[in-house]
């Protein structure tokens, strides 16, 4: 029921997964009342493998994700979020509130064993290829300890996303040399060095796009800030290109002539191939997609949430908090004996 | 003798602002030997409104501040401070190691009465017009009081550089709403909805260029990241524009012909005539300019530096401290009853 096409774009992608992805089940939560003429549109009432779990409510965009799980029980996202934790789906997929979608999880499914709190990591368009970053918005205040595990889960995704066995891992800073950051990554920065064999240390903001690293690690609300800032300036650069190619009639000209050269350059942008950001840390499989999913995003977030499970994207986490001694317990024990040391 | 390409284009900007500026004398700081030559290539040796303070040693890009501050006690930047400290001249400026320049100015010339802590203000191009970041790097991590005190001196500043007598100030976070943010922010928001008449809230990220307001407010942590971020983010785009327009010969044919389009979307992240950025809260004008400042950007840089002095910029900081009730200590005993309440 969320994103700012609902129920329509999600229903369109649901039919392109369904066709696609032949050994996928899908469970749509949603008003069924509301569902059922998008059903019956895309030709799939009676589907074999889709099924309707009726929810009464919706969280609205413009709601705060606290009081809306308080005020609103059984809105589509909590529904979905217990259909997760009861282990009768595998997988979730929101394109809804982003902060909902968290908080249920967060409350109802939980963390993976030994995690503190889930992140949400996305990927995004380097100079060549791709990076992830980690978090980029579900926790405004982060500690040494969620740093570190953002890392790890962070990795593992990236060796999903990227298929490569080692990425590299940067931490977010003010500068690329190791003493650089605020006290937060300044703390992090030797839990790192010791944990990651794959740390390339600090990377100063203007060399991400460079790929510094495959993974970049910061807190939700520099991750956010830097996330929307980029979403901005790329809005901002269309309408400066639009600006001077529009100014005379020929430059209109040759800017036509070479449209797909326009059209590309847009495509760097684009993360429908992605399909969506995973809530990394529940313990069960989370892809958040963006409010404004296109079909094919929201079939394309339904595609990575069942290539996570295939993947084992979360025992694949649990065992890189174990094999590197980075569970919360662990982590805040270190960080306690520094301290007094 | 910082900068890149220091001094000798430092030097030609120097001879282009004493060409421009008939009223202005300038001090140079430096090593006399290694600025003589220079002197002499553009004509400057002797010259009437052209002194030479001889300084031994430069604060390398490489250096940590603190130890070159403590280890280098003659260095030119230090030598400079000094000179401000004595109010041998009115105003400083810097192509050199910001973290030095920030440490020296903090350490000698000490901050204006009533400022907690001096912060790095720049402008940046958004879709109409430019706004204000502050503080971009001066602070790694921040207080209330610190942010309150940043959003009063960049509306000064603002009021300078865009000849407004009321900009819009807006706290960068993770949503538009009053609610969203981190602990800092949420703790700062109230401080500056009650004392800014021109306070328009929450910015997110994805605003800021869109000019949602003339200052925007963040730590240096979270302001540097956006700002170098939007550095790369640029530098790739023109890369990705690059890649698409020259992929074959009918491309790179319609791209030649409207060659001067693209220099003026170059132009938009340009900062020349900008010159450099505001050290603001420090009891004397600072000007610091880019690593990589060209001749016309170091003339800028020293244009603005007689402006603000001019304009009045500390003074009318000072007043808009005061006339707020927004001294550190005034906005401590706030914060400190707030928490009690």
């Amino acid at each position: 029921m969320g994103g700012d096409y609902a129920p329509g774009v999600v229903i369109e992608g649901v039919a392109a997964a369904l066709c696609d992805f032949p050994d996928y089940e899908i469970v749509l939560v949603g008003h069924s009342g509301k569902l059922r003429f998008y059903l019956e549109k895309y030709g799939l009432s009676g589907h074999s493998r889709l099924t309707v779990v009726h929810a009464d409510e919706v969280v609205e965009m413009s709601e705060l994700s606290s009081t809306a799980l308080r005020g609103k029980r059984h809105s589509s996202i909590t529904e979905c979020a217990r259909l997760l934790k009861d282990r009768k789906v595998d997988a979730m997929v929101s394109a809804g509130h982003t902060g909902a979608a968290v908080a249920a999880t967060k409350v109802l499914v939980r963390t993976l064993p030994g995690v503190d709190r889930p992140a949400l990591a996305t990927s995004m368009p380097a100079q060549h290829g791709r990076f992830v970053l980690v978090d980029v918005g579900a926790n405004t205040d982060c500690s040494e300890a969620n740093l570190m595990q953002f890392a790890l889960m962070g990795e593992v995704y990236a060796r999903y996303l990227f298929k490569i066995e080692n990425p590299r891992i940067g931490l977010i800073s003010v500068g690329g040399e190791d003493v650089k950051g605020n006290e937060l990554t300044k703390n992090t920065f030797p839990l790192m060095d010791r944990r990651l064999p794959n740390f390339v240390g600090n990377v100063e903001a203007d060399a991400i796009f460079e790929r510094a690293a495959d993974v970049l690690v910061c807190d939700g609300f520099t991750g956010n800030v830097f996330l929307k800032g980029s979403e901005g300036l790329a809005r901002a650069t269309m309408f400066w290109l639009k600006s001077v190619f529009t100014k005379n009639a020929w430059r209109m000209i040759h800017a036509k002539m070479v449209k797909s050269a326009f059209r590309e350059l847009k495509a760097f942008g684009d993360a429908e191939d992605i399909g969506g950001a995973p809530l990394l840390g529940i313990n069960g499989i989370c892809i958040i997609g963006h409010g404004s999913s296109s079909p094919r995003a929201v079939r394309n977030a339904i595609r990575v949430a069942g290539e996570c499970v295939e993947f084992g994207l979360n025992e694949q986490i649990v065992a890189r908090i174990n094999e590197t001694g980075s569970t919360t317990a662990e982590l805040e024990k270190v960080l306690n004996t520094a301290e007094h040391a």
